[in-house]
């Protein structure tokens, strides 16, 4: 298996603190300080590596998440470890997943940056991965700059920039430079300088690495605006998204995937994972109630105010809960999030209320609720359509509901052969069916 | 015991990939590859940890080490892992030893640094401290800026700054902020925005972590500079310094605890640690063989070259190697080092060859050589003389040299009652004996 959309499914597991539900941290089976405990994530990434996941997946941002002290109070995901040492604490206790962290292009330096995920790469044996942002949110800015959020226009061109500088430093040690034999460490005409002079950044040096045993860490991208897309279809391995219905999960993979041979690339040397917020039980009432008792957590301004954020709202709660959602601000922000909210609350005729508490869930992902067989089902159609080559498993709350998916979901993709029962490599990218990309110097 | 002179020597473990010699890797009990060998490094802080050390600590510069082919052919510490992922692979494998990386203010922002910082912290449960340094190579300013490398006195600004910076955002965040209990995860009211507009950061935001286990992450600073002294008489907790003499050692010592009541401390609120590197032995004439077979793995034109990049000369090798060091230039990067050289080689009249060959050895920090009574004797004497709070152990090829120190000389300075048998507290600080400081904003 190479794991084409004709083969095997890929999963990522999508780890957060509590869970991906707003209130997951005040549900009774959570573990509340789960921001700050490495037993919890190490309990976490075992399990998913026993599972034979494709890779755990960290979110990030370098900023406190909420600003309304209403969300603030609430704000379980403000307390997460910085990605790359918990990735790193992470790699020294599994030995076959892979460990993608989020870091961004914006608020880092591409000669720090390629050297961490180097240095993940090498404490790992070859799973790391990067998941690319530009940093929407104005939080962030205001940790870094007196001027604001960059406009997404230039946050896009220096992210293309800086990507095209780290592979330039990752390709930059050859394979057999270091040989570590007859005297000699390397061969400095295995050790290429980047010679990069762009207009972000100035960047001459060797990185002080060894080749990554994948090649070049993964890269992951999650980006959905058109600058994004191209810059996906250029260089990312994986790509991250968010997608309600069939058909938009559809038309998104189609797109991105028509848009890689213009860069020298074919349409599977990308894999394509929506995330997936699965509520699994053995009934369908069952599962039904387990997502009410959490939805019952989400105190009404809680959800209001996560809301807000992503619509770039200032303050929602001036309008009733009970009509529908106001015009929408122009945003830097995530745009495609805004659209995407605008379309559910239209298509399923939601008030503000109503859309507050869908989203307070999975913020926006496909949320299936239904029995092991169920979930499957609509797996399969979506896998087999075309709409995603694997999903992104974002667990309400740890570690119940992503071990719910593994006990009941997996067992049935795996009768049906979707999903692998060992795995294929010791890398990342060998697992993914991913060959190494072409030098980038 | 409060760690006070009058008490017991503090020690760090210096950890380098194969070891502190530069012909390291060559002997034949190193590990050649160790620097990418994670299981290498969990054994060293293990071994240290047991031993009861209070640190390990490592070292970092954003580059390639050395520029001249003959150096990088032998370029060792060139492949080590970055500081911050491998220190958190270490603290899910220990339990109280401290963990020190090196990171720089001159290519990091403070929000990114103080946070990864604060991550550490959690994963290991506050045994993190950071050594600060303002990166002295053109190697470094060559992989981030087309202007080369900044002048001593803006780097030191940007540092203060810095380090201010860094402090306001741990202080930000009270110890009792995150009740996570009663529907409230955190207090809004005890999360306080840093409010910084400086010269070179402007920084509006939380910190999004918990309160320090240890209050902050402990301070490290290696400056010798004047302003170096200031920063550290005022910031650090530890300072790493180097010195050959006991009267250099004597003044360095006084000159530093001096200027701290100016900044409102007093000198116990600060561990002075030189480096040293012993090679010890049963009897004087076998540790002399252990040096001299070490010694004899440099080629000459490796030690001419990394005496040549220390010196900031170009071209050393243009000058007889059985003649004296030449006019030294004018540097921006670390004039303390030069300046040691050069007082070496005067003192002992040596030639550039010996020069050299005496510096590839432990890079101008004290070298002991002899019985571990004979050390023992040396460490206690500068130690009582007010020279030293304690010891950063630089072990000259990993793992020999560092177990010899524990298992030869240690026993003599527990016999003397200079060093702990057991870990007084779990936080880096607290085994330090150092209290928390007054809160930054």
């Amino acid at each position: 298996m190479t794991g084409t959309n004709s083969g095997q499914m890929k999963l990522g597991a999508f780890l957060m603190a509590g869970g991906h539900h707003i209130a997951a941290w005040r549900h009774p089976d959570a573990i509340a300080n789960a921001g700050v405990n490495i037993d919890h994530f190490i309990e976490l990434a075992r399990m998913a590596e026993a599972a034979k996941f494709d890779m755990v997946f960290v979110e990030d941002a370098a900023a406190i998440r909420e600003r309304d002290p209403d969300l603030a109070s609430q704000g379980a995901r403000s307390t997460m470890f910085e990605p790359l040492s918990l990735l790193a604490a992470l790699a020294v206790n599994t030995s076959h997943i892979g460990l993608v962290a989020t870091a961004s292009t914006t608020y880092n330096e591409p000669y720090g940056l390629a050297r961490a995920f180097a240095s993940l790469d090498q404490l790992s044996g070859g799973r790391s991965g990067w998941n690319l942002v530009t940093s929407a949110s104005e939080l962030e800015a205001e940790n870094f700059v007196s001027s604001g959020l960059r406009p997404h226009a230039q946050r896009y061109e220096r992210a293309e920039e800086f990507a095209g500088a780290a592979a330039a430093l990752w390709d930059g040690v050859d394979s057999d430079a270091h040989t570590i034999s007859d005297g000699v460490y390397a061969d400095p005409a295995k050790l290429h300088p980047v010679d990069h002079h762009g207009k972000h950044f100035t960047l001459t040096g060797i990185l002080d690495s060894q080749r990554s045993p994948q090649g070049r860490p993964i890269m992951v991208q999650a980006g959905a605006s058109e600058a994004g897309k191209n810059l996906a279809a250029r260089t990312a391995d994986v790509v991250f998204t968010a997608a309600q219905t069939i058909e938009e999960a559809q038309a998104y993979y189609a797109d991105l995937k028509s848009r890689m041979p213009a860069f020298g690339r074919k349409p599977d040397d990308l894999k394509i994972l929506p995330g997936i917020s699965p509520i699994v039980a053995n009934s369908q009432s069952e599962a039904r109630a387990k997502y009410e008792a959490l939805q019952d957590l989400i105190p009404d301004e809680v959800g209001v105010a996560l809301l807000a954020s992503y619509l770039s709202i200032k303050d929602l709660s001036q309008y009733p809960l009970d009509g529908p959602l106001p015009e929408m601000p122009a945003t830097d922000g995530i745009q495609s999030r805004q659209q995407l909210i605008v379309d559910q609350a239209r298509r399923e005729n939601l008030n503000i209320r109503q859309s507050a508490r869908k989203f307070a869930g999975a913020r926006g992902h496909w949320q299936l609720i239904g029995t092991p067989m169920q979930i499957a089902d609509r797996l399969e159609e979506r896998f087999l359509a075309k709409a995603a080559d694997g999903f992104n498993i974002m667990g309400a709350y740890f570690p119940g509901a992503l071990k719910d998916f593994i006990d009941l979901v997996l067992p049935e993709l795996r009768r049906r052969g979707l999903f692998r029962t060992e795995y294929e490599g010791k890398t990342l990218r060998g697992n993914l069916g991913l060959s190494i990309p072409e030098r980038a110097v």
